[in-house]
């Protein structure tokens, strides 16, 4: 598994052991992981830090030039939300762990010139399939359903 | 001025006078103010928490039957990423106070079923414009350019 992915997974899973959402994001700038997160809203009572805004969060403050020379990790399809933070900062690159469980704004990405790329991996597929089934009022309110 | 719509103003104000981006918000839901916010990237650090944004999470974990019969105001056009929040929560309503400085993603918003109404306050106009034409390179850091 490539090395990011698998930093995004992690932080998946340390918000599942949080007994939260897990869904983790790293943001990739040079060859580096400048900013690591995971959904929030359990652990902190907080309805915009899904896993990418909680990664774009951790990197902090950064010039336009850093984001739009980044690629965005993340382990589920985006939602509206985070793809309009993707969008406003102009990240150019998403690598999606999975969109079996949730298909999120992919194409709107895709139509304002975001590369998109899911993986489909297995071992995230079954953890988000699990959460989903053993805490589906959790889920649905994370998706605002 | 609409009772709502100033305590938008004065969440932009209270941004200002905290040396920060003066973009405020409001939350309304049954008649009254669950959740105001403003603009935090200076004061906290913040890439994430817009004016929009940092209603919402003041507003804290909210269920769905609550956005989605809930209004937001806020005193300038939506970014991508506040529309983004916008859809995931299925706010059907927002009030803006100006789009003459930024023009957000309202077509998006309105392509997607929101009613968006745009009021154009001077007061807010002219706030916006002098802290551009002060600070344009904390503007431009704010909407990723």
């Amino acid at each position: 598994m490539d090395h990011f992915y698998k930093a995004a997974l992690d932080e998946a899973k340390k918000g599942l052991h949080e007994g939260g959402i897990p869904i983790g994001s790293v943001l990739v700038h040079g060859g580096k992981i400048i900013g690591r997160g995971h959904n929030k809203r359990v652990q902190s009572g907080s309805c915009v830090l899904h896993g990418e805004m909680d990664a774009l969060e951790n990197a902090g403050r950064q010039p336009a030039s850093v984001y739009q020379n980044s690629v965005i990790y993340t382990t589920l399809s985006p939602c509206p939300m985070c793809t309009g933070a993707i969008l406003l900062y102009g990240i150019p690159k998403v690598i999606v762990g999975e969109n079996k469980n949730f298909l999120g704004a992919e194409d709107h990405l895709r139509n304002n010139g975001v590369e998109v790329e899911v993986i489909q991996d297995q071992e995230t597929i079954d953890m988000m399939a699990k959460f989903i089934q053993d805490k589906p009022e959790l889920w649905n309110e994370d998706i605002g359903e």
